[in-house]
């Protein structure tokens, strides 16, 4: 039981290395040769380039301007001053909504943390029931912490009303909360999808499993389909290719081309010696060649052989696959498309959005129906096995990677491994390192169960695994936590309590577990957080990439890695505190101020990283929304019926009945959400794809919309020859699409703007400075 | 405990009984005087007249034709001999898919029942597990009936397996056989729909929710809004209207209609006296008046007022309810309007497909979208204290409703009530009519409850109610005869009970209440079956108001009562047979052939009134088997479940965990039938409508749609000033659409048919027997 003096300390250790943190990186940030790792995203949209203009040589890598330190933290109300408007043609509409996840914590949180401080902390002060029950025992003892939380009431106190009425509270403001949230990014998401940009998605539909026809090739079947069935609104379509061979020569070209690159710079630097190389493996061995004759040579031949293989994938039906993008003359029609059932089966000419051409994933394009339902069934199992049984490889490959196991497999490490300080840091660290690999590789295990599920878009994989990746945290993170024991030891348990006491057990113990889960948020949260803004992993492998590998221009452009949100990893996570505030608002609500900064922190944080660093991959106008909406009621349903649980047994039982409506009312709000929201994330209303449309004639009437359809799915293999995809994707994107962002860096040429005229008003100083 | 004599007993009992309702029912039938209570389907249809043709009088009412008598049992051969399509034509598809549910239980149950007795029998049989553990106590039996059931296995032995592997092939021959009836009916509802007819459901969707608008009235504002968003479809509306007011004057109205016809018939037979009537009440007192004068003028007056309060319906704004009936040009334009979202709001300007005319239900037509949540909450709330807590009131009036009780309130009937015959008359009657009138009343007040939620379609109320009466009869019959004790008291000890224990304690109950249920079985499925075709009931009403009320032939239509198949009540009561069967399959497979006469006989006398008495309501399409099929899958798994358990207590671990897989398997099952076959019952597929569409332009090309459709959904009260509505809508719709039958009676003239040109070789004998 630590005291509130043990968690000041540890408050005090994690607020310190989280600051330490922040000046590191206010430090880190500041210079130029850094700058490809903290401003990446610049880059990407060619806003920025590398600092190689004027100044001393020494001035390229550090910044030796003292008045920039001056104001390090300065980055903080930057990267607050970028309105939302412009943060999504910046960032698009993802990530602002995902900052707005972070947004809804202080909504939520910190109104409750005044009223549970209010009226909370009082009531449970000023009891002296645990200072009571503890004087016969002076071995006990009971913390600070516990006199402030519900342990401190007697049973049978009438004080537990104070605790019912909160609940209710709570509840209420919560679902106002995140009804208003929800309106608001509905909201949000038509203005997005209304907006001015024509984009390739509004008028295409994606059909899969097209049935085989004897006598016609898929892409004359899905014409006379179409053509017939929706006359007036059909337009063109795109059949899609099994490229996967073809993807990886093209990549395997541009390795070549990578190296040839990298011998012609050699070489013009000093054209005393033609560059050679070898023929073998990584060109350590082999026969000894003229290097950029042999990579001439080596990308013709692969030329070739691309195009050979272009050649077979288009031409041989049997790469094409019953799949097809379908786009229609008008956004109406293809709405239509999309929210219809076309044949009596209604397993075959599956229709529905076209998900963005960046968010297609090309692989799942082909998977027939039948099969979807066993790969989802096995999928399922595999789920379940991996939630609650994860323990048990995991607890064999400990017990085999001991001491004594290492020595008697390799006998002759004998001799190193017997050292005193070798062998302590072996039986220390070893023991953790499976289970740590198995956390860290668990996003990625779950991705790839999505993968095989069959989604076609890499948003809805990401939905999937989030979804997943939330219920593996609930039951192992919060759960086994509260609960000491592995999963399946607890499903046994579980089994084995009854409907009445699973809620009493976990709920009786969450009281206990309030201290391990602050030091969880500070750890975990806080100074989690403030790495992050770090990116100790990106800025170490930039630098050795910078120094060893990066050979050309292109390759340190790759180099930059500037990572993307990650919602199948972050977001779960973030309901993790959602979970935790709403459990303890009641039961231990001085937790809550270390939530609320949390949630300010990160904030912050990512908002600053969206606005400087990610890179978002896709863009799906937050169809994640009514996961993260569903989740956090899932928290508070969770946090309702475990202080029912509390409650029953401190026997207050003439308060507890009352508690029972509210997970009913929550229940159905939820109900009246998904009904009111949840279309507006799966459907598109007609009336705003006509007002679009007949805007659209109106204002372009010779508007070649054929032309602009034509190729917007095409697999990218198929895009441009020697490139590398997604950069060619993405600037496509941008030039088909995206509004030309306001900002510009100062070092940069300023480019032509739309909005050129108006000065930029919120030039942000997070670049102002860096001059 | 009963042993097999007892059951054997009882059987005999039930088949005496069913036998003798058979036979009742077959003299019954074949007399003239009781036509129209057996055959009124024929009478509706207007193929049969009441027999008032040449003759001796006596031959009006009874048969004296000695040859009819002889095959009496004639009329099951005769109610199988309709083909199937021909019946859908004659009474509907509702009807017929209805009949499937029956047929579908022999298919599943006949050779699960040869497979029971051949398999399981046996290796129940042949254990002497039951002798030996009673040897040692005389005074506790055991029945033959236990010895053929799984009780009889000791425990831990290996042949539980045959148990198994009886209970995976039952699993998986449902499924199959489940699989292949969805599919079928599937194809029929699809056939049903596309079929020749026209009709006005096809063209027409129904719009609820139109917002107010300042500026336009309703139907302005619909007409607006549609010529807007679906320009090239659209083609009229009809608003609606709040026509109660007037519904219930031309109630009046035809009250008075039909005294006017009873005075007029008096007179035209006895000229010599005009008949009177008294103003006052019922005819009963007031002033003695010309009655053909007095109810002329009544009506004349009736009539004005209708005319008035028509004016006003139609004319007053605040009588239009923001809903309309919105027709289209094509089934396409439909199709494609039913099925997508209107505006970004998705709680106005809901559409969904139009119910077909007669199964509209007006009243719930304009309840705002918000309320409908608040009003499901409350239903759900309402029905969940109805299923656990009804016993409570009828407990309460049971104990009121006592011998002292009565005396208390009424001292002057204590000389009757102590005369020893009536005390024990009502002591033994009284506690039990509490709970007898309740549970008659139980359909009535769920269809109540699914009318409070709001419903806007006759078939969607019964369907609504139908699940709730399911889980009713699962929760008070099956589970209340399993653990003795009312179900608020079972709620508790379920709350109680740990996962793992309540499939055991359920479990291990259920071989003990296995003659209870045969008994069950026999009393009311056999003989309850038997009591329906004689129609007992019905025939006293009718010869009750023929003798005393019917005045006009108008009445005497009226007092026909065909009744209808009230799905809302007959279906859960099929379903409690299907849980019985499958639970039982394994653990006591004796009651199997019980299941299947139940299913046999409850086929063919269900067909037979389908085919000539019950006059279905409304057309749904067979809309119903989504939820068919979703109770026989909760009965499987409810008994998959149970055997776990069971078998969990007999120690047969090592077979136990082969059971897991059977749920999750029927889970994804079920979840693979819900994509594959769902849609079909809640969309319209656009290749049908627009091949439909395409015949219909290239046959009639002048068809004026308009005019077609125009008053198609007109409230019944405008439709025709004085005439039963029922009537009116009925024939208006066989005008439009049914295709007429091939069948005619001979007592009536033939009627010109499409068909006419082949003669009836389908004619049955029900027909010719009686002639």
């Amino acid at each position: 039981m630590a005291t509130l003096k043990d968690i000041g300390l540890s408050a005090a250790i994690n607020i310190l290395s989280a600051f330490v943190f922040l000046v590191a990186f206010a430090i880190l940030r500041l210079q130029p040769f850094n700058d490809r790792v903290y401003f990446p995203k610049w880059y990407l949209k060619g806003l920025r380039n590398s600092p190689r203009h004027a100044g001393a040589a020494v001035r390229k890598f550090v910044n030796l301007d003292y008045r920039s330190y001056v104001r390090f933290l300065n980055w903080m109300p930057a990267a607050m001053k970028m309105p939302e408007p412009e943060l999504i043609d910046h960032a698009g509409l993802d990530s602002a909504v995902y900052l707005r996840i972070y947004f809804l914590g202080l909504k939520i949180f910190v109104p409750i943390a005044v009223l549970a401080f209010a009226v909370l902390v009082p009531v449970n002060w000023t009891n002296n029931y645990l200072e009571e029950l503890y004087r016969g025992n002076p071995k006990l003892t009971y913390s600070d912490i516990d006199k402030l939380s519900i342990s401190n009431i007697p049973s049978e106190s009438h004080r537990f009303w104070a605790h019912l009425m909160m609940a209710y509270a709570i509840t209420f403001w919560t679902c106002y909360i995140l009804y208003k949230e929800y309106e608001l990014i509905a909201t949000m998401r038509l203005h997005f999808l209304a907006s001015e940009q024509r984009r390739p998605d509004q008028f295409t539909v994606l059909v899969r499993n097209v049935p085989p026809d004897p006598d016609e090739p898929v892409s004359e079947l899905v014409e006379h389909f179409f053509l017939v069935n929706h006359p007036d609104n059909y337009l063109t379509h795109q059949v899609v290719h099994n490229a996967n061979t073809l993807a990886s020569m093209i990549k395997k070209k541009k390795k070549l081309r990578n190296r040839l690159d990298y011998y012609e710079l050699k070489y013009s630097r000093n054209q005393s010696k033609r560059p050679t190389t070898k023929t073998g493996f990584l060109g350590l061995w082999g026969e000894k060649v003229d290097a950029i004759e042999f990579y001439t040579v080596e990308i013709d031949k692969m030329s070739n052989e691309i195009e050979k293989e272009r050649e077979r994938t288009t031409n041989n039906p049997k790469s094409i696959m019953p799949a097809a993008f379908v786009s229609f003359k008008t956004r109406w029609g293809a709405a239509v498309c999309a929210q219809t059932q076309q044949t009596r089966n209604p397993t075959i000419w599956l229709t529905e959005w076209a998900p963005e051409p960046r968010d297609v994933y090309w692989q799942n394009l082909a998977i027939p129906f039948v099969s979807l339902t066993i790969r989802k069934l096995i999928m399922f199992v595999a789920f379940f096995f991996l939630t609650f049984f994860f323990m048990i490889p995991i607890a064999f490959v400990q017990s085999l990677a001991n001491i004594e196991g290492i020595e008697k497999a390799a006998p002759f490490l004998k001799p190193v491994i017997e050292l005193s300080f070798i062998k302590s840091f072996i039986q220390g660290f070893l023991p953790g390192i499976a289970l740590k690999i198995f956390l860290i590789v668990l996003p990625a295990i779950l991705m790839l169960m999505s993968k095989i599920e069959g989604y076609t878009a890499i948003s809805s994989l990401e939905r999937r695994s989030a979804s997943r990746y939330y219920f593996f945290l609930l039951i192992n993170v919060f759960l086994g936590s509260i609960i000491i024991g592995a999963a399946f030891e607890q499903l046994d348990t579980f089994l084995n309590l009854s409907a009445n006491d699973i809620p009493k057990t976990i709920g009786v113990a969450i009281p206990m577990k309030a201290t391990f889960f602050i030091t969880y948020i500070m750890v975990d949260g806080w100074a989690g957080v403030a790495g992050e803004i770090l990116r100790l992993k990106p800025l170490i492998i930039f630098h050795l990439k910078n120094s060893f590998l990066v050979r050309t221009e292109r390759d340190r452009e790759e180099a930059m890695d500037p990572g993307s949100l990650g919602f199948n990893e972050g977001e779960p996570q973030i309901q993790l505190y959602f979970l935790l505030g709403l459990v303890y608002a009641v039961v231990t609500p001085i937790l809550l101020p270390f939530i609320v900064v949390f949630f300010g922190l990160a904030f912050l944080v990512y908002r600053h990283q969206i606005i400087n660093v990610y890179n978002q991959e896709y863009e799906s106008a937050a169809a994640f929304w009514p996961d993260v909406h569903a989740r956090v009621i899932t928290a508070l349903i969770i946090s309702q019926v475990l202080l029912m649980g509390l409650l029953s047994t401190k026997r207050a039982a003439s308060s507890t009945p009352f508690l029972l409506a509210l997970p009913v009312l929550t229940i159905f709000f939820y109900r009246y959400c998904k009904n009111r929201f949840e279309p507006t994330f799966k459907r598109y209303p007609l009336q705003e794809a006509m007002m679009k449309d007949t805007l659209e004639r109106a204002r372009e009437p010779n508007l070649n919309l054929k032309g602009y359809l034509q190729n917007a799915y095409i697999h990218p293999v198929f895009k441009g020859e020697d490139d590398d995809e997604n950069y060619e994707i993405t600037k496509e994107w941008e030039q088909g699409g995206l509004v030309p962002t306001k900002r510009q860096s100062r070092r940069n040429t300023p480019l032509p703007s739309k909005y050129s005229g108006s000065s930029s008003p919120s030039l942000p100083e997070v670049i102002q400075e860096q001059t």
